[in-house]
């Protein structure tokens, strides 16, 4: 099913996207349709590896920026087909993050000479393992169709400019107890008793707010599992709690590892994933965010944002769409948004550089200092 | 596949029965080898519910004993065949309860005029829900089968009498707090925090001993199971605790419901299943005690002991097996158990009754008096 002309209106493309049903995994009719309609446009170069399409202007400016979005979207919840009500699309992904997609594609298609030039990368499998993500591939395999001066994440933002990402540990605290029969449970330890102190001390801890550059990012740490039970005569000897940890950018992975253990140093702490986050970093940004017009408040959910600060590249999160409607049956974004996404973006890039500390660098080199 | 001849070694025949598996709603094959095998002896009447045999001899005494044993076992656990290794028969459910269900056969085999007449119940689906419990439908479709002066339940009791039963009850301790997406967590409320003060209260919770007719009956109280957990990044709105109390049977149904509830006085308590234990009642088994010649001791888990108490008929536990291997992987019965138990009951059997109360009430009915 090809994709309506990528110049009509935003809501109706928008909908197109979200009725083209892309779980993560599943984004091969999608990925099709992207690459067939951006194929057809001669001011772009198409690549496409796996269910990934990375598109570009070639136009030989001193600064390329990366427009990025995913193409995955979590499983349905009822939520298709998509439909439109009061200036809002529902349906699945219509937030997360199909509307970014659609301006991206928007202005891929309208923008035929940005002054600067742009790599469009729509990618794969954003919302599952770390290791199936398209950016990942892409970053392994053809490295350089990622290099940009900075990157905007079209990660839905409320049409605000996000910075930097927080990072997040998630760890399984085991307690251990001892089986018996209920019927004589002294001969036992109830590992489920035993859990009530990690539990209390869960419910206790007070996570920091770090101010970063102005801006606040907030901790959290979360039991989002606790897994007990082998049948019910029987004293369990096993009780494992799943925690959850979101930490400023400003803390390694490491230095936040040791942070979770540091709470628990009786217990037997299983740190089954860690990624950092990114740090603000919007001084190369700051002409891009005075265009975006709005303050920039932090990122506090994880995001590739982390994966280019982790290449070097300066990014921030962009894009259509209220963060906190993610992943429920009932996420909208509003086409007020997309609009006003599309036109911020789109006259940024049109607009000749001025001041940035890249744009700096590009005029010295011309300059021959 | 028939049973070996039943008056050949207790040993063999236990494996037999062993090797016909029998879980729980599967017992067919091995309630048709019992009930042919019973059926071939003239001195016994045989009856058959379902997957029950009831096999009884008539002789006219004035005592009838009701020896009973369930033919259904857990499910397997990598224990099948038997085997048989240092006088022990090792298996599936060769303690919970083919030993016991041996010695019953062979005391129907091998006493064709016992002095008081018997009733040998073998029965399905013990292990699971109490309506599926061959005893139920027996008592449902034929009360006249269960009628009796005194029952005997082969429950694994180590060769020794174990009185009455304790009670069980199951009861959901449900904690509610509110789902946010845990980058953003104080916008919701942690269940799994709030359970910690539940787990702590059972943690602290010191079960009561109740003595009865000398002896003592140990309580408990114990989370099963903590049931939490909507998905990675999501704060929880509901925690489960399922706790399994064991209480003395001088405690109604109503009182151990009220002494839970009681416990969570502000929390939402599901009671799921509550069913009283059995008083010891040893006064009117005294003989039977005495001739079983051991210190009777409290039955802490429930038994069938109680649906005969609820029939008002007296009861206890007397069977080969340590009770704390049921249910376990390397459940076995000593063969030197098994003899001593056939001895024993054989011996109580076939001797004339003298000053039990109902053999008093029987002779003052012949006596005229």
């Amino acid at each position: 099913m090809p994709l309506p002309d990528l110049t009509t209106d935003l809501g109706g493309l928008t909908r197109a996207l979200v009725d083209l049903p892309s779980e993560s995994g599943r984004e091969e009719r999608l990925a099709d349709a992207v690459e067939e309609a951006l194929g057809a446009l001669p001011h772009l170069t198409v690549d496409r590896l796996g269910n990934s399409v990375v598109a570009r202007t070639d136009l030989g400016r001193p600064d390329r920026v990366l427009i990025a979005g995913h193409l995955d979207t979590v499983p349905a919840a009822g939520n298709l087909p998509s439909r439109l009500a009061d200036g809002r699309v529902y349906g699945l992904g219509a937030c997360d993050m199909k509307g970014g997609v659609a301006v991206a594609l928007r202005l891929a298609a309208t923008l035929p000479a940005p002054a600067r030039d742009v790599t469009y990368v729509f990618y794969e499998c954003e919302e599952v393992e770390g290791d199936r993500n398209g950016l990942h591939r892409i970053a392994a395999e053809r490295p350089g169709l990622l290099a940009a001066n900075l990157a905007v994440l079209m990660e839905p933002s409320d049409a605000g400019v996000e910075a930097g990402c927080q990072g997040v540990l998630t760890a399984d605290i085991v307690v251990r107890g001892e089986r018996a029969h209920t019927a004589r449970s002294w001969k036992g330890v109830n590992a489920a008793h035993l859990a009530a102190p990690v539990l209390q001390r869960l419910a206790e801890h007070r996570p920091e707010r770090v101010p970063i550059d102005g801006l606040e990012y907030r901790e959290g740490l979360n039991a989002v599992a606790v897994r007990c039970g082998v049948a019910g005569n029987v004293v369990p000897d096993e009780c494992v709690i799943t925690v959850n940890a979101r930490f400023a950018p400003s803390r390694s992975a490491e230095q936040a590892e040791a942070y979770v253990r540091g709470l628990f140093p009786e217990y037997e702490v299983h740190v089954t994933e860690v990624v950092p986050g990114a740090l603000p970093d919007l001084e190369p940004l700051g002409d891009l965010v005075a265009a975006l017009g709005a303050r920039p408040r932090p990122k506090l959910g994880w995001t590739d944002v982390a994966r280019f600060a982790a290449l070097g590249t300066p990014a921030l999160n962009y894009g259509p769409g209220d963060p906190s409607l993610a992943h429920t049956a009932g996420e909208y974004v509003p086409v007020e948004q997309l609009t006003e996404c599309e036109k911020r973006l789109g006259e940024w890039l049109s607009r000749a550089r001025r001041g940035s500390a890249a744009g700096a660098r590009a005029r010295a080199v011309r300059q021959g200092r």
